[in-house]
C-alpha cells in the first residue's frame, strides 16, 4: 500500500517515478491562463490568513461545504477566518476521491511543508503555523509564485483594461517573473446580455471616440488589440457557453443586429446568433494577423442557482456543466478562418467530456504542416481539472491526436496557491507516459520520453506562445 | 488469480476486504426505490418455482436469452416452468461481463446455498433443489426479504391505490419490515399519452368529486398526498423520458391546455410542455410542502418493438436509453423551485451515462448549507446499474460533488431475489474506496472510512428519508 | 515490465495469455468490410515500395504528420517515396499512445520480420529491407492476404458497379480467396449532394432504361441488389452521416420529392428528411427479402476542411467524430421495419463514443428469439478503431448486450498491410476475457472461453454472413 501523498504521489510505476522525478519535477512552470490579479503581484500582496487566500474566492470550496451541510455565513458570509477555516478543516475528511482532498494537502505540504492531516482536531494548530508563515516575506505574492518556479503567466482581462500594473510588473527589472495579459472580449460578443451596452459605452470611452456602428467596435477592438500587443499579449480568450455559429450572415445584416442591440431591441435567438458569428469571425482573423492564439473555452452552464446569484453574485460555485455542443458549428467557424489562411493557433477546451473525442478528431482536421500542434486540445478544464478528466482528455488525445505535442497544463486559477495542480497534472502526465510503457505498448526510451515530458510541462507551451521568458 | 465469486468478489485489495467485512457486509437494508408488491409481502406469497420468482417478470433476463435465440414461447410464453428454467440455464453460460451472471450466482449462492455453477448441466438439479427450498416457509416473501436483512423498502405507486396492503402490513405487529409506498403521479403528467383521461376520471372516483379544471386536478392530487402521508410516504418518484421544461407558461395557458386535453384535442409539443412545467412545478412545491424527497428518474426511451408491445405488453425488455438530455431545463426547474425556498430534497437519475458529469454539477449549485446532501446524483440506473456504471456513477459523484453524502443503492426491481445487489454494490463501493487508500490518494483510516461505508449503505438514506424504523 | 511488442502484447495475465496463443492466433480471418481494391486482388497487385503501400492512402497517418509539421509535399504531394517515408520515420517515435505506434511495428513485424524500431536513425535500413521484400512474389496483393491466414473479404461498392473483378476471381480456382462485394447505396440516398443527379443517370445507363420515377429507381437498385447476389453478395452498407429518419411520409411524398430532386429544385431539411426515411426503409425491406445484412455506419462529420478538400480531395484525413445521434430516429427506423417482419440482421456502427449505450440498449429492443445475435454492435469504427476505443465498445455490449454473439473484427482498410489489425483486436478481446477471469467475475473455463473466443474471431461471422467458405 501506498502512503498518502509521499514522494511517489500518483506515480504506480519504475518509469513513472524516474521521468517524474528526472524530468518533470524540476521544470519551471508556464501558467498560460489564469484569473489571478496583477496588482496583487505588482503590489506583492501580504495574506491576512490562511482563511483568506484558501476560501476567499475558490468555489470549488464552498460547493463542498455546502453540501456537507456547512451554513453560508460560514462559507460565504460574516464568520470570522477561524471560524471558515474550521468549518473548512471539518469538511476535508469526507472528500474521498475529491481533487480538493490531494490540492488542499499538496498546498500544505509545498508551500507550508505541513504533512499533517487537516481535519478538525489538527485545524487550529495548521491555521496558527500557517497564519505565522504567511507573515515572512517570502510568503507574499511573489513569494509564493517563486516557490512554485513560475516564470511566465497569463493572467485574463477585459478590453479595456488599462493593463497599468502589467506595464509596471515589465519596468520593474527587480521582478523576473512575466505576467502578460490575455484579450477576453466576451462582452464584446455576448450582445444579449444586459451588460453589452453599458459595456460598449465604456470601450467608447477608453478609445475615445464613438462606437455608432458596427465597424467603429471593430476598430476599437483592433485598437485595444493592438494596445494589448504593446504590453506582450499574445493569447486572447474567449468563453463561449454555448457554441453558436452560421455562415449565413452578411455585414449589413450584422451591421443592423448590432444597431438593434444598441438601441435595446430584443433580439431573436437567430440575429444573436448571427450577431456572434460575425463578431467571432472578426476576432478570429484579427488574433491570425497578429500572429495570437485564441483560445475557446466551451460549455458552462452558468449561474444556475437565481437566489443565489443575488445574494453573493456570480462566480460563487453556481455553475455546472452544459449539454454537449454541436461540433458541426465548430467546424464550419475554423473553416471559415481557414478558408483564407486566417485561422490562428487555437486552443479548444470543452467543459463536457462527452466532447472530447469530437474536438480532438475536428481540431486535427485544421493541422497545417506548418505549425506544429497548431491546434491544441485544452487541458482538462475546470470539473474536468481532476485525475479523471485529465487522464480522459490525454488519452483522447493520445489516440486521436499527437500526445507528445501538447501544451499541457494551466491553472484557470483565482488563487496564489493554486500552482501545485501543475505538479499534480505532471505526475498525472508521466503516470500514464509509464503506464504505456510498462504495459509493453512503447519501448523503454527514458531519454526520449523524458524530452516529451520536458515538452509537454515546458518547452511546447514556451513555443507556442512565442514567449521570450525574462 | 481470484476463484469466481469467492468472498472477495469484487474485492482487490486488503482495504476493500476489511472495509466491506467489517462494516458494509452487516448493515441492514433499506431499499427505497423498487417496484415489488405491498400484497406480496402482506399475503408473504409463496413461489411456485425458481422459473416463476427468477423468470416470471425479469426483462433483462428476456433480452439475453432472445439475443441467443431462444424462442418467446421460453421467454414469456406458454413453455413450462422446466423448459424456461432449462433455457435460461443454456444462455447464462455466454453472459460473461453481464451483471446477470453475477446476479444469478449470488442469487443462488446467498438465498439457496448453492455454489454450483447453472449451465445446461447443472440446470435440472439446481431447479429441483430450488423449487423444494421455495416449498419452505422461511423461502416465502417475508423470508426472503428477511435473509437479506431489509428494514424498509419504499414501493411505487399510483395516486389513486388504495395503499391497502401497506396499511394492512403497519397495522400488523408480526411483520417488522417498513413497506413504504411512494408517490408515482406519471399519470398526470403525461398529458399526451392515450391513458391521461381515462385515468383522470379514475381519480376522480377516488376523490369523490369532478376534475373539470386544472386546480381540480390538483387538489385532488394534494389529497391523494395527504393520504399518502397518513400511509408513512415521505417520497415521490417521477419517470420523465425526455426532460421538458419552460418558465413560459401562466395558470390560464395550462388551464386552458389541461382542457383541451380533457376534451381529447390534439396538443402541440409546445403545449405538451408547458402543461407539463405546469404540473411539474406544482408537484415539486407540493413535495416540499411535506418534507418530501422528489426523485427523478429521467432518460429512458419506451416501448421501441411496437410488434412486442401489442402482443406482450410494456416492460418486457423493449426499452432503450435515451438521448443525453437537456440540462439547462432541469436547471430551470430547480431554480425556479428554489426561488422560492420550496425545492424538495432530490435524487437525479440519469440512464445515459453521457449526462453523468453534467447532472452532478448541476445538483450541487442547489446545496443548501442546510440538510447535508440535499440533492443526490442517483445510483446507476437500469442499463447502468451494473459494474461500470456503477464506478462511473461515483468517481463522478465523488470528483465533483461529495461522494460521503451519497445516499447509496436501491434495487428498482420487481424481484424478490433481487437484494443481493444491495451486496454487489456494497463491494463495488468497498473496493473503490480502498483503492483511493491503496493507491496513496487518501489515508489509510479505516476507521473513519468504515463510517463513511456504513452511511453510504445505510445511515445517510435513514437520515435522508426520514424513516423511523420500527 | 513488458518489453515493448513480444509475443504477449496487449496480454497482461495468464488467461489472456492462453486464450490468445492456443485459441485466437490460429484462426483464419474473415474481413467483412474494407475498401480493398478486387482489381489489385485480381491483378495480384505488386507494390513500388513501402511508402506507396504504407502512405499512399492512409490518412491517419497524414493527419498526424501534418500535426508534427511535416509539410503537404511529403504527405501527399509530390516528394519522393524516399522522402515520404523518412518523414513518417521521423514522425513516428512522437506518437505515443496513438494505435498508429502500434499497427506500425505490428506490420514491419508480421509482414516483414522487422522487429526494429523506426525512426529517424532506422528508416533507410528499413526502407530498402521492406522494397525488397515487397519485390518478392509472395508479397504481391494475394501474398500479403495470405500471410494473414485471410479466408473472406467483403469489399465496399457502388450500386453501378460491374463487379467484373469479383467474377473474375470467382471464377478463378488458383484465387481460394472469397472476395465479395458489399451494396453501399448512399448515392441514391444522399438527394441533397450535388452528384445525385449524375449519378441517378449513370444508373439509369447501367440498367437500360430511364428513371424518371422514383419507382424507376427502386426498380433499378433492385435489380442491382440481384445483380449483386448474383455476385455472392450478401451484405449492404450505409453511410449516415446524421442519422435522419420520420415515419410521416407518404409515398406521394416521397415520388414529389424526388422529381424536384431530379429537377435540381432545392429541397428543405424536412423533404431530404422524408425522401432519406423513404429510400432507407425501402432499402432495409429489400436487404430483408435477400437475407442480406444491413450495416449502418453512423456519425462522421466529413470534409471539415474546404481549402484542402479542394486541393487535394475527399477522405484525405479531414474529417472528424459528428455530434451524438437522435436515437429515437433509429428506433423508429428499426421498428418500420420489424413491424411487418421486415428487419434484416443489422449491425450498428456508431462514431461517436457517447452513443454506444445507447445503440446497444436499442438494438437488445429488436433481437427476436430466432437469429442470436441478429442485431450487432459494429466493433470501434475509425477513430474508435483502437485499444480504449474497442474496450469501450466490448465492455458496453457485455454489460448490455451479450459479448459471446458478436460477429467481431473488421479492418475498414484501404490498406493491404492492416490485416494485423485483426490480431490486435483479438489480443484486445483475449485480455478483457482473461480479466474477468483473473478478477474473479467469471469461471476459469478455458474450454468455453476458447470456444466463445473462435466465435468471436471467426464462426460468428462465418454463420452471420452465411459465407460459404471455398
Amino acid at each position: 500500500m501506498k502512503k498518502f501523498l509521499d514522494q511517489d504521489f500518483l506515480l504506480h510505476n519504475e518509469t513513472a517515478k524516474t521521468l517524474y522525478h528526472t524530468y518533470a519535477a524540476k521544470m519551471p512552470i508556464i501558467d498560460f491562463h489564469n484569473h489571478l490579479s496583477a496588482q496583487d503581484i505588482y503590489e506583492n500582496t501580504q495574506f491576512n490568513d490562511i482563511a483568506e487566500v484558501w476560501l476567499g474566492g475558490d468555489h470549488y470550496k464552498w460547493r463542498a461545504m455546502r453540501t456537507l451541510g456547512v451554513a453560508e455565513e460560514k462559507v460565504t458570509g460574516d464568520a470570522s477566518a477561524k471560524e471558515k477555516f474550521a468549518a473548512w478543516a471539518q469538511s476535508i475528511p469526507y472528500l474521498i476521491g475529491n481533487p480538493l482532498y490531494h490540492w488542499t494537502h499538496l498546498e500544505l505540504q509545498r508551500y507550508f511543508g505541513i504533512d499533517t492531516l487537516l481535519n478538525e482536531q489538527s485545524a487550529m494548530e495548521i491555521f496558527t503555523q500557517c497564519n505565522a508563515m504567511l507573515k515572512q516575506e517570502t510568503f507574499r505574492v511573489r513569494g509564493l509564485l517563486d516557490m512554485q518556479k513560475v516564470q511566465a503567466m497569463c493572467t485574463t482581462d477585459d478590453p479595456i483594461d488599462d493593463l497599468k500594473f502589467h506595464q509596471l510588473i515589465a519596468e520593474d527589472s527587480s521582478i523576473e517573473l512575466q505576467v502578460l495579459p490575455s484579450f477576453r472580449p466576451d462582452k464584446a460578443v455576448n450582445i444579449e446580455l444586459s451588460w453589452f451596452n453599458a459595456w460598449v459605452d465604456q470601450l467608447a470611452d477608453v478609445v475615445g471616440y464613438q462606437i455608432e456602428q458596427l465597424t467603429d467596435l471593430f476598430k476599437a477592438l483592433e485598437s485595444r488589440m493592438d494596445f494589448f500587443v504593446s504590453c506582450g499579449c499574445t493569447v486572447a480568450d474567449n468563453g463561449i457557453d454555448v457554441f453558436v455559429y452560421t455562415t449565413d450572415v452578411t455585414q449589413t445584416e450584422a451591421e443592423t443586429i448590432f444597431l438593434k442591440g444598441r438601441a435595446k431591441i430584443a433580439l431573436t435567438p437567430e440575429e444573436i446568433e448571427k450577431y456572434k458569428a460575425y463578431v467571432l469571425l472578426f476576432l478570429g482573423r484579427a488574433y491570425a494577423k497578429r500572429n495570437w492564439v485564441m483560445q475557446l473555452h466551451i460549455g458552462a452552464l452558468r449561474n444556475n442557482n437565481t437566489r443565489r446569484l443575488h445574494e453573493i453574485g456570480p462566480d460563487t460555485g453556481y455553475d455546472a456543466i452544459h449539454n454537449a455542443f454541436d461540433i458541426a458549428k465548430l467546424g464550419q467557424f475554423l473553416n471559415d478562418l481557414d478558408a483564407a489562411d486566417q485561422l490562428p493557433k487555437t486552443i479548444i477546451y470543452d467543459l463536457n467530456p462527452a466532447d472530447n473525442h469530437k474536438v480532438v478528431t475536428l481540431m486535427q482536421c485544421f493541422q497545417d504542416g506548418v505549425t506544429p500542434g497548431k491546434l491544441q486540445f485544452g487541458s482538462g478544464w475546470w470539473f474536468m481539472d481532476q485525475k479523471d478528466g485529465m487522464i480522459d482528455q490525454m488519452r483522447s488525445l493520445a489516440a486521436n491526436g499527437v500526445l507528445s505535442q501538447f501544451i499541457g497544463m494551466l491553472t484557470d486559477s483565482r488563487s496564489f496557491l493554486s500552482f501545485p495542480r501543475h505538479e499534480y497534472f505532471r505526475r498525472i502526465l508521466c503516470n500514464l507516459l509509464g503506464e504505456y510503457v510498462e504495459l509493453g505498448e512503447y519501448p523503454h526510451d527514458l531519454e526520449f520520453l523524458g524530452q516529451v515530458v520536458q515538452n509537454i510541462c515546458y518547452y511546447n507551451a514556451k513555443a507556442y506562445f512565442g514567449f521570450d521568458i525574462k
